[in-house]
């Protein structure tokens, strides 16, 4: 963990101007009736999950260049989970990926606790062969031809329900990467038959208080044909489950051009919104820092979701899912934290009942510029009073890199060979 | 119509050659076990229906540039989709489009037989304003913010039923431009709730055998965001109605990349598939003639099609869709019928025994090869005999051409202004 | 011209408030070493053209929806435009289309002056038909096979050139819709000599002191190949042509995906970058309004454009160029160039000298995190309070609509019929 | 190798099929007025290379799935290749990639003879870090900020030259991954000066008989900007670098819906077109097999080859480049080779002289027509009798599976793990 002296001594420099920004901003907001303690709550109150691999440094199929201080194994991705949190108090709990943070239950809840953090959705892995599964994924795993095949994938996440109940965890998470690389390759129907067929076993095994949530993905690993390739199969899915089974929404895993906002819409409007895997993407499934190539777009989705908040049903998972290759992937975790409250905060900001007005008289120039009002406000003293009060840093950045953690556990943990892999 | 005599005197210079053609193929699929005449009766029997305004040349936003001999009317339409049919032997019916069509419905059953043409889908409009409808479409019809409005656009449909049940058709195809072009323009949710809401009074007016057909698209009129964008919107549409109600999908109206055989295997799985609008493009809903871009997707439709063909229920309608800008359109569907019997003709060749099991062993390499063969198979000689056979032209374009039909209407057709609107 | 006493008025009841968020805002710009009132200066010196065809209401291939009081002529265009520079002051120019604008010159100055306005560059149209034009453009125009028919759109554009240069216009913008629609309906290497002879005469017929400016576009009206396509074939144009030849970058034009600003940074480094034309886009050539579906892909382009400033001969033209649909043109152009103007102001508040210590050490974090802090900042105030020193309005889209100027001229421009063609 | 038994029998299973279909065929085309044998002696004299990494099992950033008998060195590979070329007798050369490849260049050479093979282009790595290099790429190599870690890539492919050089080959292709994850992170001019900076000491060390092949992709592995990011930029390499610097085409490497056979015309207008990547792609650089997703566009690209043909000095380089995931490596190259000269066998089909009458009289139905009616033609007994009697099989794959060389293979080369890393 970082040392406190270290946030508080960033903090009391920083203190003053953040006070007459927050008070300058607050009046600001007043005049449009907005009161800005009561959206700093919401703020301080608003969590994203960060992915246990996601404090690993990320690859492509070309190359991995890892950076000093990798994680070796699921508790040092504690610590480091535990760092984010504790200097954003945005991150207060984190989503496992089994078979790769497999560990005993009870060492898992302590270490958890003594990085204040809890466990979000299970992630189980059939996209890879595991060295004690005997049976190879490469033509896939739940929608696989051979029924051996399909029986181990879905043992394989009962297995990641049985750690997960037995951490406090209430989902698990399917992405799989089955699919077909050429026409012909797979009979679409009958794939998708079993996929549901193996997917209701999974179903079967889950305790009434769990969620399943089910992830689609246009391509890659698959490059002609993916089994969930879009939102209008997991919909499917998850009609064809039952209530406990939801779809989650990757913001980068859509078709070029997609209005990804609207199917957020249409999601949470027939009872399907499970949650989200927060990034970005120019190009395909980039795994980019949220907000960091379209914020506005970050921005709409929230909108939505705001939107959605009516409904105190309402209860959607938020995690974060990017790769990180070139940063260091603590200080990217927690900036994308950071973006993702941004664009909460924003959306917060948005004159809902001005907003709706415009709408029912078709005045789209009032009503985008109603929107364009809340995304353009400066908001970062909102996020920024609500870490400083909650005990994080005005300015994570600066405070973990004045504490020097990564130097401090590179020290601890062995540098890990940059040699790639022969893939191409 | 063209002189009988012009079609048989074409036919009969190439019928020793098409002879010839015909017994060589038929040799080498016997040798695949397949058998020809087989082929060439389905490939006789199967049709697919021309649109009404299909016969006129398009044009873009920026420009029309129009040909000579333009039809004036639905009868000139019907004149000229006669042709069509007399040709190619491959476009028994026809859909048409409702205002641009209307007429007595007497007149319209009697001018279709004389052509030899039933009436297929009954096509509405709400996307463009009618002189005789006070309000307008500006800001959406069936999904429209006014009551008013959107009462106005269902009645419009309704009318579209009621000439269609006196003129035979059985089905009615909705395609709305509904949509917004800046964020927040429309709520995403309350947008769609009315839209449910105005086509369930459409549904209701349904006879029980008739189906009700939705398109979805992606984008254009609306730019940022469309009512009904995808092939999930549009499922859930078809499962809120109920049984009558059926998803068309247009091949130009999907996101970038998207496998479109994909979505008609989802949608015929789950007894949604309805019909389709036949096309090709390259970029956006380019509205080219079927099979000019990627004959090989059109094949890989056809692929899934013929696989569906298993269940004696399957049976879903077959229409062109195109805008032809630089042909002249009676050639251009000629071609584009040749090309989805093409296709057709393809699909029915695959070993489906073999394919099956290559698909169970897992063996992609075999299985695409599979469909390789089928479709680097060379069927023109089938879809010549099947027009021969039934008294259609063995080459349709050099008939047409020799005939010199578009000269000919030309004379009784008035030249139309070829001067652009100011449409940028 | 809108009565100065709503401007007054309005700007007198938003002044203190506008007063107090310029102070505050200025002392969190100082904390960052940036004088605003130099921001402010920079910003009221920027200006960008408006297109004449702008203040029509635009429209799709299938309908398009006009609004009240359309202008019936350039001069009604040009008192539209003069609204707009009276409220903004930020477009100080007009740019004509011929043959749409065609009018004395002596009329087009006078008119013009009495608006506020100069004139920027020229536009010629070979991608309809004239009616004063005996050949089509149907199948190209200066890459058309026929001679007849290229040396006639090359005439049409030195006809331009001469009125240009009577109005005090320095610049030719050429867009040709040429390409084709089916694979082997044009040759692209003979096509592309054919163009390039056909501009060289163009570019021969120009003064020294005039820019050439070529246009790139993916697809539309052409739905295959277009001859001028990407920026690469563009670069080619200028390159072939000579140094009064640049190439023009319509932000709309492009591939999905396609990272614009690394564009206009490859344009500039090869001397190449001639303009642009501002608006936005989610699908394909959208015209929707400057900024209102990316926002930051905007302030992306104007990086690299203030980066760019550092060469004293940097001087790129600045165009809007959008279609307006659902809005009132005037608002959305009031708003577009203020959207233009404000990814300016943020791109000037970029700490270069940090941003460049960045990239030297690869630290991609803060060198992102220095463009988005540039970018998050609120710069709504330095706008007001250049246009409110310059005599424009602090809300221009309040004042407007105070003034009632749209009702005012539709009773002087009757209204225009909404029946759409037939276009499908 | 393949046992040349096995060949011979299988050879003499088809021969008489073969026979006939080649005559049939021949009458055919005798027709058009086209002469089969020159057609099927153009085919026999055409190669493409084979990567030598193409033989081994690909993978994604996911996961890799090896398959048995996975070559372990580059005298493997050099073995898997000879049996591509004795079966197909297609692929003639080999294109190495350093340093997977280093070997001494005798045994390169005397391994290479044995196998009946050559040496294609050198390919030089610096996406990936090398065991022997104190400097990493991750923030990349030619475009590197740091001019030691410049130097090291410029050393690096000087290697590959001097390697080149005693082996026969003639070209060095360069790829470099180098681009940035975040706006802001790299200086897009700074950073393309520092490549041509780079790239012209290694151009200025090529023999005047050596190409330099530079390679534009748009994405991946960097996610927000690449060096090289399409044809323009490509094209601006080669025209600051020389005569000996021309571009490279990878089918996969483009924009989403670009036309590729556009800019090939392009590239070879003006003198810059060095050679292709054959593969095909559906989303992104999917690396699937060649004509497998799109048939027609491979087709395509081949008109425009057979078109430049007609100059003398036309010469470009052709090779595959392929990621094989779930079919064997051999299997896949022997089908790609095959397809690629499917696509030259149409090509060389079309006939020319009417083509360029349709494109002359803007007759674009008839032209499309006459690539179509080329397209059609199932030209594997050309392909199958150019194979015949070169020594070839008539079907590679079934030869290729009865010799069970996999199986043999797989008995000296040890299995590979299967299990993958933690990239995700």
């Amino acid at each position: 963990m970082i040392d406190k002296s270290i946030i508080e001594a960033g903090n009391a420099a920083r203190a003053a101007d953040l006070a007459v920004d927050y008070d300058t901003l607050g009046e600001r907001l007043d005049r449009r009736g907005i009161d800005i303690n009561a959206i700093k709550d919401k703020i301080a109150a608003f969590g994203v999950a960060i992915p246990s691999w996601g404090v690993g440094t990320g690859g492509t199929r070309f190359a991995r260049f890892p950076g000093p201080g990798e994680p070796r194994d699921i508790f040092d991705k504690l610590a480091d989970c535990g760092v984010i949190q504790q200097l954003t108090r945005a991150t207060p709990s984190v989503s496992l990926h089994i078979p790769w943070d497999i560990a005993p239950a009870e060492d898992l809840l302590s270490r958890a606790e003594e990085a204040g953090l809890t466990f979000d959705a299970m992630n189980s892995n059939t996209f890879q062969d595991h060295e004690d599964h005997p049976l190879s994924y490469k033509y896939g795993s739940l929608s696989h031809t051979d029924a051996a095949t399909r029986s181990q994938a879905v043992d394989h996440n009962i297995e990641c329900i049985e750690l997960g109940e037995k951490i406090g965890s209430k989902a698990l998470t399917i992405w799989v990467g089955d699919g077909s690389n050429f026409p012909g390759q797979s009979n679409f129907t009958r794939q998708f038959e079993r996929y549901l067929d193996s997917a209701r076993v999974i179903y079967d095994r889950l305790a009434d208080d769990w969620t399943l949530l089910t992830e689609h993905k246009m391509y890659e690993p698959a490059f002609y044909s993916t089994v969930v390739q879009d939102w209008g199969t997991n919909l499917l899915i998850a009609q064809q489950l039952g209530e406990k089974a939801k779809c989650l929404v990757d913001l980068g895993h859509h078709a070029p051009n997609v209005n990804i906002e609207m199917i957020v819409a249409r999601l949470n409007q027939f009872g399907k919104l499970g949650g989200f895997h927060f990034n970005d993407s120019k190009y395909g499934d980039d795994d980019l820092d949220a907000g960091s190539i379209d914020p506005y777009r970050l921005f709409l989705v929230f909108n939505e979701l705001v939107e959605a908040e009516a409904d105190p049903d309402f209860d959607p998972m938020h995690m974060l899912d990017q790769s990180h290759n070139v940063t260091d992937p603590i200080e990217s975790l927690m900036i994308s934290a950071t973006e993702v409250q941004r664009a909460y905060a924003q959306a917060l900001l948005v004159d809902r009942a001005a907003l709706g007005g415009f709408q029912q008289e078709n005045d789209a120039l009032m009503a985008t510029l109603t929107l364009k009002q809340a995304f353009r406000t400066d908001v970062e003293p909102i996020l920024a009073m609500a870490r400083q009060e909650t005990g994080g840093a005005i300015d994570p950045v600066a405070a973990y890199r004045e504490a020097c953690y990564r130097a401090a556990v590179a020290e601890e943990r062995p540098a890990v060979s940059g040699a790639g892999g022969g893939i191409v």
